[in-house]
């Protein structure tokens, strides 16, 4: 990791610990900036607002890029499902409960929580631009993307809320199972 | 309709004009009384804000209920799908034109874009709680509530700011089939 990036893993790293400890709205980026031993300046190089600390994911364009690559015969439906489940077997399963405490953050608080799919649109957007690009119809990127993302938000959202114990790439699987199942055959009443 | 009912109509149809000929953020609760020709307590008493007179949808009792009412031997997300088939049915097909300006507002508006999806949350609310009472796993319910109020969402924001002649009732119909296909055999590149 180079300065800069190292600079702002530390900077994630402290904020979150405040927002835990203290709540969202009470930290200051000034106590974020103090935490980490940096200038306000410094932090306003890494991210243009608070909310940014919470929202920043490195993920989207990868994620995007594995959607694009799952096989062109697949319904878009199946081709996002099939690279989204990829995409979560390819990030690293560590800081699980930092996960948690980050998700749960986001979940009781309204305006992160809006903000939580707002930044679900822009995946969306990335992962509609990379399967147009390989020829799928519009609406069906975007009507795959839209339902992929929603039901794994519902499943993260639901995780952080009420946790059962089950690690979160277990239930991001399980979720995009369920996804799979809409037109398989009818399966026993539970 | 009664009189309360038909109040309440001709405050969102004269907010929804004045919305669109002048901007959201630009119309008061004043001037929306005022065209109605009522006082603000009046609108008031119907609306707690003005945010509510966008996001007032009287649907979401009936659609949990008739999500519900799917199958029980078919997976959730297929009697989510079905459900909201058989709703999008339901719902009269006038108003059209009414209908597009108000979605485009809505896509075109950061905040109301938010709250469309924070509405989200609580139709998702009533279907999770409609398939759980019939015995639906918790989980699965949730996942694919959030996954066809995805597609949905993002077929009806792509709607209003891209038409292109689809019929909006026709347009949802499409975006559910689309969610559908997740797991049929594979059909050939397009």
């Amino acid at each position: 990791m180079g300065k800069a990036a190292a600079t702002k893993a530390l900077l994630q790293e402290r904020a979150m610990a405040l927002f835990v400890r203290q709540g969202f709205d009470e930290t200051t980026v000034a106590q974020i900036a103090e935490a980490a031993g940096v200038s306000q300046m410094t932090f306003f190089r890494h991210f243009p607002t608070k909310d940014a600390v919470v929202f920043d994911d490195p993920y989207d364009p990868a994620i995007a890029a594995i959607v694009a690559a799952q096989p062109l015969g697949l319904p878009a439906m199946e081709r996002v499902r099939l690279g989204l489940l990829a995409a979560w077997g390819a990030v690293p399963e560590t800081g699980d409960k930092a996960t948690r405490e980050k998700i749960r953050l986001v979940a009781g608080h309204p305006r992160l929580a809006a903000c939580i799919r707002e930044n679900n649109r822009r995946t969306e957007d990335l992962i509609v631009e990379a399967l147009t690009g390989t020829g799928t119809v519009r609406l069906e990127a975007r009507v795959a993307a839209g339902a992929c993302l929603g039901g794994l938000t519902a499943a993260l959202l639901d995780w952080a809320v009420e946790p059962d114990g089950q690690e979160l790439g277990e239930r991001m699987r399980a979720a995009l199972a369920v996804m799979g199942e809409s037109d398989s055959a009818a399966r026993g009443e539970r």
